[in-house]
C-alpha cells in the first residue's frame, strides 16, 4: 500500500482549498450562492469491488447507493449524478446496467445529469465511476468533530452485508435478506438529514464498524472504546450464524453495510432516540470517545485483543 | 458502435431532469442558490485516449484541460475538480501524474476538492476520470441554439494537435509547438466567459472542426456551410505540412484542438472582433448556418465531397 499512501499524500499537498477538507472526509463541501454543496466521487472496478458474474442491475444499484451513502453522512439530499462508464463490449451487460441505473435513480431520487462513456480496450475490466452532488439541508458534519465524552452511535444493524458477501461467493447459505443487504444497500439519506444537526461527527460504515470508527477517532484526535455486546445484529444474521464474541467481531469488521456512524454528546440522546422512533430505524450507542488515542474493544467488562484487521482497506 | 448508441439511448431515457439537457450537451447545468453550476465528467483510458509511453505529467495536464474546455464552452469559471484514479502499480508513474496534476490545477486555477483512488487488477489499463465543476459567469450557451443566418466562428487555429499526434507516434517530424499543442492543450476559459453573452450556441472542438460543427448544426436543427479556405491554420502548421485542400481537410477533421466553436448573429460581429483583440486570440468566421440539414464544405466556390470521416468518434 506504500505507493498508494505516497500518491494520496501527493494529492493532499495539491488539495489545499478549504472545500477539500484536506481529503480527510469522504466528500468535499463547496459553499456556493448561500448553499452548501456536497461533492463525492467513487469508482468501482470489476474484479476488485464487484465480480464479473454479478448481475449488472445490482452493480448499478450499488454504484449509486455507495455514492449516496457519502451524501447521507453529510446530511445532504441528492441533486444530481454524473456517470463515468466503460463499455465492455457486451451489450446485454450494458443494457442490464442501464436498467438497474434507471431503477436506482428513480428509487433514490437522484437525477442522472450527465457523464462520459468510453470504449475500453478488449479484455480490460469494467471501471465505473459516479459523481454525486448533494445539497446540505443544515449543518454539514465531518469525521473530525467528535469530542471526548461523546457517545458513538450506529444506525440499523451491521454485519449483514458481510454474511451476504459470503453467500454471494458460495461460502455460506443463509437468509436471503442478508444477500439482498449486500447486493442492494440502502443509503440512509432521510436519517442523515435528521441527524446532521444533532451530531458532532458523522460518516458512513463502508469498510467496517471498527475500522471506520477508529478512523473517526483518529481524525478527531481521540481514543475510542467500543462495547462489543452493544453492536446491533439483525435477527436474520443471528438466526444464520448465531451470536457470541466471534460473530460480533466478524460483524464489526465486515464492510458494505452503509449504515451511519456518528458521535454525539449526552444531551443529544433524547433527540436521537426520537429520530429513531420517527423513522423506525434503530439507533444504538456502541461506544464512547475519550481523550488519548487508539481503539479498545470491550467484551464482558474487559478489553479484547484487537483483531488482526479492523475492516477492509481498499483505497481512499 | 451500435451497443454504445443503444446504451446512450438508454441513459437518455433515464436522464429526464431538465438540468441534464437531454445529455446532448457536454455538460449539465444545475441551477442552485441563484447560481448556474456547470458539471462535466470525462474519462481517459490508457491505450485509447493516451499511450502507455506518454509522460504521466502530460496525461494529467490533458485530463484537466479537456474537462476545463467543456467548462470554457459554457462560459464558466472552474470552482473544483474531483479525480477518479486507478493505481497502476508503478509508483513513479503515479508520482509523475500527481506532479502534473499539481501544475495543472495551479496553472488553470481549478482547485482539487476530492475523488477516489482504486487499486486496479494487475495488467489493467489505467482509467482516469475527472469531474469538473464550474460556475457560469453569465448566460450558459448550449450546442442547440444556433439560428439560420448565424455565422460559425472558431477560435485560434485548428489541426495543430493533429500534427502533434502524428509527431508523438513518430509519423512526422515538425515544429515542436505542434507537439506541445497536442500534449498540453490550453482550455479557452477566459475567452469562453467573454463570448458566452454574445453567442447563440457554443461548444469546444474536441473531435474535429467538421464533426463538431456538424453536431452543432444537427442539434440546432439546421444545415451548415463551411468555407474551407477560411479555416484558420497556424504558421507552424503551414511551415511543417504546407497549405492546400488536403492540409485544410486534414486540419478540419483532426481532434484535440480544444478551441471554441460558436454560432453568432451578424450583429454580434463587432463585439466578437473586440473580444479577439482584447484577449489577443484570433476569432475567425468559417461558415454559415442555414435552414435545412447537413454539412456542405466549400472550396474555390464549389462544394467538395465530404471526407469519409469528419473527425474522431470515440464515445459520447
Amino acid at each position: 500500500m506504500t505507493s498508494e499512501t505516497d500518491f494520496i499524500a501527493a494529492l493532499r499537498a495539491i488539495a489545499t482549498d478549504p472545500s477539500a477538507r484536506g481529503l480527510i472526509d469522504d466528500a468535499a463541501v463547496l459553499e456556493i450562492g448561500g448553499k452548501s454543496l456536497i461533492l463525492t466521487h467513487d469508482m468501482i472496478v470489476e474484479g476488485v469491488h464487484f465480480l464479473s458474474r454479478d448481475a449488472p442491475e445490482d452493480v448499478a444499484w450499488k454504484l449509486v447507493a455507495v455514492n449516496l451513502s457519502d451524501l447521507a453522512a453529510k446530511g445532504a439530499a441528492p441533486v444530481g449524478l454524473l456517470l463515468g462508464y466503460s463499455l465492455g463490449g457486451e451489450s446485454d451487460w450494458d443494457q442490464g446496467f442501464a436498467r438497474g441505473l434507471g431503477r436506482a435513480v428513480a428509487a433514490l431520487s437522484a437525477p442522472l445529469l450527465g457523464g462520459d462513456t468510453v470504449a475500453a480496450p478488449a479484455g480490460a475490466p469494467r471501471f465505473l465511476g459516479l459523481t454525486a452532488i448533494g445539497e446540505a439541508t443544515g449543518p454539514v458534519p465531518s469525521r473530525t468533530g467528535a469530542r471526548a465524552g461523546d457517545t458513538l452511535w450506529v444506525s440499523g444493524t451491521v454485519g449483514d452485508a458481510g454474511v451476504g458477501l459470503r453467500m454471494a461467493v458460495g461460502e455460506l447459505s443463509a437468509a436471503p435478506e442478508l444477500l439482498q443487504r449486500f447486493r442492494r444497500p440502502e443509503p440512509r439519506l432521510a436519517l442523515g438529514q435528521r441527524l446532521a444537526p444533532l451530531v458532532s461527527a458523522m460518516m458512513d460504515v463502508s469498510d467496517g464498524l471498527l475500522i471506520d470508527s477508529a478512523r473517526m477517532a483518529e481524525a478527531s484526535g481521540l481514543g475510542l472504546e467500543v462495547e462489543l455486546a452493544a453492536v446491533p445484529l439483525s435477527d436474520a444474521l443471528v438466526a444464520s450464524v448465531g451470536d457470541g464474541q466471534r460473530t460480533r467481531v466478524d460483524a464489526s469488521i465486515a464492510g458494505d453495510d452503509y449504515e451511519l456512524l456518528f458521535a454525539a454528546p449526552a444531551e443529544a440522546s433524547t433527540a436521537i432516540e426520537e429520530t429513531a422512533a420517527a423513522l423506525s430505524i434503530p439507533l444504538t450507542p456502541v461506544g464512547r470517545f475519550e481523550a488519548g488515542a487508539g481503539l479498545r474493544i470491550i467484551w464482558n467488562g474487559a478489553p479484547l485483543p484487537l483483531p488482526s484487521r479492523l475492516g477492509y482497506e481498499h483505497g481512499a
